[in-house]
């Protein structure tokens, strides 16, 4: 220990003294100053951990939550989700924007909550896979547009079988972080959903729920369409949620000029392409609809225990307080997954702790030696039911649908763990034709990122999956690929992580945490995709080299039989049919190059 | 707006029933679900947010915490800091980390909550230049600490003429986010600090202070050298306060081997160093100290009221409510930075607003008329008292101390301002020597970031330092530069970001989000420097050029002379002179390449 050597005796006190700086403070006043900061106030002024950093990111960011939300409800509740996302121009720099979906609606008093109060939810708590789980998301997106525009949160919601829906206009007070009720009416509302087709034309019947939600917040915000956009996130939101239908309709003040085309100023990624195709720009306004591919819900992922290898000991301390059970052996069976009766006594032995001793008196040493027994006890692994995959029919039939392609490869691992938590990763990869135009080979490929069926389009340096790509060695696939970067190619790979908890980078929720475990099944997917590719290009270059003798060979046939002509002086017809018999047998003849 | 179309009749609800999964929910279960998360809880959950995602990177941050508030503590109360960080391995992956400062102490009502309490603090709620901001950091590494080992956090701190020190032991009630205090005793206790040599032997008398506080956490860690360990950290934190002395020690229970040195799995960053020439290890512990270069404190920088133009009308709204002046222009002139009684006048006139109306009633249009008269109201830039840059002395001093070079050069621009927050942006830059091992020029430039005059080591690819370097076109400063990638070249670039709030990208604070008017400030600075080392880097291929025809015309001299001797019929004395002359004529005349 440094501080236990025999001391000086001058202090150096009365010199510091001295120099001692204008407007210096003392102990007691930096202790009046010390206070406490509510989480709304810390998110307000670090609003670009949430993903409302930016204008042109603030509109993405508020979709996708409320976007999140609408599938997480509908999900839970079994309904297929038919959700509309409107965007509509209201000043120079402001935007509204409004989700309606088709969900269970939500009760009258929860509504204020969920809407304008940071950290409050139905999914933290749980061990179950869903794309919202941490409650801020949509309560930051009215706060963003209540800091930007001064305006509340308006919502209007009908449960099934309600008489009628409440509307509730709702802000937030962010000194307490509690919602601020500003008006709540009763209205009749069932949502009603139009699908157009490219033109903006209305397409067949609308389609009327008897219940849902509907969300709309006032914000600063900038249109561009790239690979950043709403746009994208709404194309790919439908490539991964089959079960989806998804509306959605811009409507801008002026024409969309060059401005709304370009990739937003500041942003690195050089490869913002124009992949708007499906969304026909027609003066003011753009329409477009994405009709579900299937009428089969996803299965209810369940939900489920912590599992004792991923649990440390002071949540093992923790739980061990907080249990309902009154014996430890009881604790351990019934809190944890894959500890059955059995197990539990193993491990209280194993650790010398009395297993019928109360829970909450477990002493620190006693739970240290608890916690090293179930280290070295073997489990069986976490039940993966919890995560639902996309699947690879799925994942193979997005890809077709979006990329005019020459393969397709679709790897859906088993489930895994990392840090107790049950997770799945799900790879697809298409090497695209070469008259695609927004493909280049000679481009970094492209990564399509997607975390419980979120597309991610911020942050992909930050993104495990990133450096999971660029981990894998690509040049034995037949890639060109420079050090420790994405390979080059004309391919597009997809990347999915399905987890009951999926560890972000941050609350924007736009990049994957590297744990090592995630990024070493992301890494087996990815060579198993890669040797399938390599198999596709070394046959295809196979291929090319054959075409490329056979054109050689079949330039010498008519000189070959001119000579044979010659020498065995045969007449014209004689040489013509050696000319077609060679040709034939060049067909006939698998090359082997 | 979609929904006003006329409705097809047919409800699908029967339809979509009859395949609804098992397990679904209502609108009435999810409502029971509903619950508040604390923001403990929040951060347990997600505590790679915080940067305690590896038993590595969690020891750095538990330090990097520690050194930031003593750093501030000290420089708050204008004393000079001397700051001890001791790292004891106490189990195989376990570490009890000390940090003990000369700082003011801390008033004993307000250790457990500093300790541990989430967003808790005295830097939140101003405009001021300091390292902590956030009131999580050091709470934050009590809960890793608890929650990797279930043991306190126990802190010592003696206040100025106090009777004794307090000794408190706290943990976290993670539930409620609440300090639990275990012990609270008084202790006879003075830091005392005992500089130390490369051998670990003291140098010099110990420095005995009568106020300070030691904090000691045991949490699960791992101790490894490179760039990303508390080595660099310290030595960087060393670099960039030369007003503090700073010593430093490990201890460990085994010899420190190969896996101690090699990089942490997982970790992409391919660079990883073994700058670890001042720390000698010798056996199971080693220790050094970095003492100041310097007796001058850093001036104490001012604390600022919010520009007007930073403040968004969310923010304009709340301050009017909250303000303790009772009219509009009184509220204007006294809550914010470069608004005299006039300015006030000339904003409310334009708004249309009367100056003299209370300013808790002002309405939603007011307030918005209010605001677009202040963005076309012209304002002084915010005052910039409140950065303390390091300098460009400072900064010459520390890259020539640590790097042995050929050219250096630093920049300190102006102060400047984003989203109504002065900052300012420092670059430094330095040519390694060729026979520098550490920095070999074929690899990318080495990047050392800083912000606050804290050593940022996690997360360079998210960081807005990164991007900028990125950014500017080295090639025309002649270094070799991969597309949108790092210069390739022997080069360090320091960049330091001082402001009264940094952006950071997460709540580890290892990255400074790339808001515009930051990357840009740090590209005109970058530029700078460019520009310079493009001066040196000429100048240098120009003599080096200038060096080889002198070179080539050196062994064609004998030749010329044997030639004139023989035209001319000269002796060998006059051919030798002919030799001399024109060697002496080559080494006056300045060739012009």
């Amino acid at each position: 220990m440094i501080g236990k050597y025999v001391s000086r005796l001058a202090d150096e006190e009365d010199f510091l003294m001295a120099k001692k700086p204008t407007g210096a403070a003392t102990a007691e006043s930096m202790a009046a100053r010390q206070r406490d900061i509510s989480v709304s106030e810390f998110f307000l002024k670090n609003r670009h951990l949430l993903g409302f950093d930016s204008p042109r990111r603030g509109l993405l960011t508020a979709v996708k939550e409320a976007v999140d939300n609408s599938l997480d409800a509908c999900e839970e509740a079994g309904i297929l989700p038919e959700i509309s996302v409107e965007l509509e121009q209201i000043a120079e720099s402001r935007f509204r924007m409004t989700v309606t979906d088709n969900g269970p609606g939500i009760v009258k008093a929860q509504i204020p909550k969920i809407f304008a109060k940071l950290l409050y939810g139905s999914k933290f708590h749980r061990l179950r896979m869903s794309r919202g789980q941490q409650g801020i998301g949509i309560s930051a997106a009215g706060m963003y547009g209540q800091l930007t525009t001064g305006s509340a949160t308006r919502i209007l919601s009908r449960i099934k079988n309600a008489k009628a829906a409440h509307q509730i206009h709702v802000q937030i007070d962010t000194r307490a972080n509690k919602p601020v009720i500003l008006s709540d009416t009763e209205q009749d509302w069932r949502p009603v959903f139009q699908a157009v087709d490219a033109e903006g034309k209305p397409q067949g019947e609308p389609s009327i729920s008897n219940h849902g939600t509907s969300v709309s917040i006032d914000m600063e915000a900038a249109y561009q369409r790239g690979r950043q956009s709403v746009d994208e996130f709404i194309k790919q939101c439908a490539i991964v949620n089959p079960h989806l239908s998804l509306h959605y309709a811009v409507t801008l003040l002026g024409k969309p000029d060059a401005k709304n085309l370009k990739p937003e100023t500041g942003n690195l990624s050089k490869k913002e392409g124009t992949s708007e195709s499906e969304t026909q720009v027609s003066g003011f306004r753009s329409q477009v609809s994405y009709l579900r591919a299937t009428n089969e819900h996803p299965r209810i992922p369940d939900e489920i225990y912590p599992h004792p290898h991923g649990v440390e000991l002071g949540m093992l301390m923790q739980m061990l307080k907080d249990t309902g059970s009154r014996t430890v052996k009881g604790a351990l069976a019934s809190d944890f997954s894959r500890v059955s009766a059995q197990t539990a006594a193993d491990i209280c032995a194993r650790a010398g702790v009395d297993p019928q001793a109360s829970p909450s008196r477990v002493a620190h040493h006693e739970a240290e030696l608890l916690f090293k027994a179930i280290q070295e006890t073997k489990l069986m692994r976490p039940p993966t039911d919890c995560v639902s995959p996309i699947g690879e029919t799925q994942i193979l039939a997005g890809l077709q649908k979006e990329i005019a392609a020459d393969f397709y490869t679709a790897v859906t691992r088993d489930p895994s763990v990392y840090r107790g938590n049950p997770f799945q990763i799900e790879i697809g990869v298409a090497y695209a034709k070469p008259e695609n135009p927004e493909i280049k080979s000679d481009d970094p490929v492209r990564v399509l990122r997607f975390a419980n069926r979120v597309p991610l389009l911020y942050q992909p340096g930050a993104c495990s999956i990133t450096k999971a790509v660029c981990g894998v060695n690509w040049k034995s696939y037949g890639l060109d690929q420079p050090k420790d970067s994405l390979p080059v190619g004309p391919v597009v790979i997809m990347v999915h992580m399905a987890s009951v908890w999926v560890p972000f980078t941050s609350e924007s929720k736009d990049a994957i945490a590297s744990y090592e475990e995630i990024i070493a099944e992301m890494t087996l997917a990815l060579q198993e995709c890669g040797r399938r590719l390599s198999v596709f290009l070394n046959k295809r270059r196979h291929d090319l080299e054959a075409a490329r003798k056979r054109n050689y060979m079949e330039l010498y046939i008519p000189h070959l039989a001119l000579g044979l002509k010659e020498i065995l002086d045969l007449n014209d017809k004689e040489e013509g049919r050696i000319v077609t018999d060679l040709k034939k047998m060049l067909e006939k003849t698998h090359l082997d190059v």
